[in-house]
């Protein structure tokens, strides 16, 4: 006999919503690219043999628990055969050699984005990559493309190959189908970054470890980044960050060579988002750059000062998924991508709401900028 | 130069919640007993040699993607050498070889517990298991003992071993702290939950692999299971399924053993519940067992009976975390156990709320008991 209550409302409400309902993603391939971390102490700076030193000198995070007493109590046999890690993160990452899992969902695998990933200089011993693409055809050979990049990369010396990589499978017909029925913008846009949500869920908690200390998202259209990106950025010691993504163009006007603001959902709340927001029904979201939906939030694309300094902070309270570095405890404390609205928000806006509910600060660097592809 | 926008009501709003703040977990300590899964194919029923098979007959969740086109494209050095994975939850997870991970925040070690844990007759080649610890004096002597535990186990023979173990250590001082200062019972209760989400969300996304197709909840104080615990469960094959938690206790009148329900946080919404959470503010939670704040939800612990199928299914809208069998991609989709009021819900009722608000269903097993310890 199974009981069964109908009549509570959250469960037809629940069922409205096709896409949650279709959306859960199929793991069909996990491919282990895994590669000893012979790390030659190369690139790690001077105190690249301090691994797993104990140093109660730390300026980590939880600096005040550090003297700890388990570390004594424990069967000496476990403690030296086992992976034993005090996870910081630090501003300087990679003097402390803290390691950082870059995350990207992939659906076109550019050249660029690739070129310039390995040219980012923290030592690649310490990072490890995970991507997550989507089932369907592009999907396919996309794969292809990023499997053979990274069998190069992978079988080449110990400089330049990364700690791990993972590859996920998402499965995403839903989302083609649904975008079918539907053009409405706003409408395609919401399921369109739902499905990413969950993407970028499944890829940052089947690949965080516990030895991760940094969670880099990148995404695949970001094709320029300063080669020490990690470092400038770690340099914060934040636990959200996010870079400001321009483009690059050519201006018509003039012939020459010039920049744009791209990504606007790095944002601050406005009064006029707010009431937005208290207006809306509860599975409504606001999307920036819609017309009808004027929030008049200041946005950090504009916010950009050529001649400014690079280190400038600006606190955010919506962050896009182009550049951002985010200590991996705000993961593990749950802060996820809502693929449902929260708060009216959803996606990478989301994200940065959920981290400010469990009381971490947001930050943006207006001055800081990456370049997305222009086409 | 640091744009600060001090007005935003969130800001503010959030500096009101000390525990988050202070929240954050510091993992000390991971110790990584990794054990070679030389599964003898022994207890794992007649398909054990069909691990990684690509039957298309398979009776999973995802089974209409399964004719994968991606993997005739994969470069075959690449197949054959990397664990490629095939992720099912299916009713017959032991034939199918489907790996479990079982997560305990423990406090303290019951011998009882880890005694009904290892007659779990579920293969023990695909069970890997999770610990996390709090971090104080209580928590110092729990680890010793588990340590001691596992570690005796862990050397046994192949039969009894598990496939991986992951102690983590919580950093929640501020627990405590914030216990002292009130002892409003409700206000503790929240904190303690608060805490309790934040442990779970940690010991959850850092133990999960890509080859993990059930999360069990198992909760420290749980003494008695049926061996076949996980079969029965999986069986259903639903995403998030609660056993009904009782305890057993001497009837002090009649001088019988006897049992009584225990846990009450397996639940039904009600018009009343829904009412009172409509009158609260933002920050506000309902918790089951407080008079004032009648709900008059079924609960599932009053729905037991004695002489009905075990097997009987009741629809859930809260979950309690003593018994849990929960599809890895509930939680790789996002859900999460919420350490702030999410729809006026926290830890394990919250995570039922937000994996319905993620489109899947909860339901829980009335005739099916599972015991806490009595002290």
């Amino acid at each position: 006999m199974a009981i069964l209550y109908s009549k509570n409302p959250y469960v037809r409400y629940i069922r409205r919503k096709p896409w949650a309902l279709i959306g859960p993603l199929a793991f069909l391939l996990v491919l282990y690219l895994l590669l000893s971390s012979s790390s030659s102490p190369s690139s790690s700076g001077t105190n690249g043999s301090k691994k797993y030193s104990y140093s109660k000198k730390s300026r980590g995070w939880f600096a005040k628990n550090r003297d700890s007493v388990v570390l004594k109590n424990l069967p000496k046999n476990h403690i030296s055969h086992y992976d034993l890690n005090e996870l910081t993160t630090s501003s300087d990452a990679l003097a402390k050699r803290e390691e950082v899992l870059i995350l990207t969902p992939m659906s076109k695998f550019l050249p660029q984005y690739w070129e310039n990933l390995n040219k980012i200089n923290y030592d690649h011993s310490l990072i490890s990559l995970g991507f997550i693409i989507p089932r369907n055809e592009d999907g396919d050979a996309t794969l292809k493309k990023l499997e053979a990049a990274v069998k190069k990369v992978q079988s080449s010396d110990a400089k330049t190959k990364f700690k791990k990589v993972t590859i996920l499978r998402q499965d995403s017909n839903s989302l083609e189908s649904q975008a079918e029925k539907d053009r409405h913008a706003l409408k395609v846009q919401k399921e369109r970054r739902s499905m990413m949500a969950l993407a970028r869920n499944s890829l940052v908690f089947t690949t965080i470890a516990p030895s991760t200390s940094w969670v880099l998202w990148l995404d695949a259209d970001i094709v320029e980044t300063p080669p020490t990106l990690i470092q400038d950025l770690a340099l914060h010691s934040k636990p959200i960050l996010s870079c400001n993504v321009y483009q690059r163009y050519v201006d018509e006007s003039t012939g020459q060579d010039s920049i744009r603001p791209y990504d606007f959902n790095n944002w601050v709340e406005s009064e006029e988002g707010l009431k937005i927001a208290a207006g809306l029904s509860e599975d409504d979201i606001i999307v920036e750059g819609y017309a009808e939906m004027a929030t008049y939030r200041p946005l950090m694309a504009h916010f950009y000062d050529a001649n400014g300094d690079k280190n400038t902070e600006m606190a955010l309270d919506g962050v896009g998924g182009g550049a951002v570095l985010v200590k991996a405890d705000v993961h593990r404390d749950g802060a996820m991508f809502p693929s449902f609205p929260f708060y009216h928000l959803i996606e990478t806006e989301g994200f940065a709401k959920m981290a400010k509910r469990l009381g971490y600060e947001v930050f943006g660097l207006p001055n800081y900028l990456v370049y997305h592809y222009n086409e």
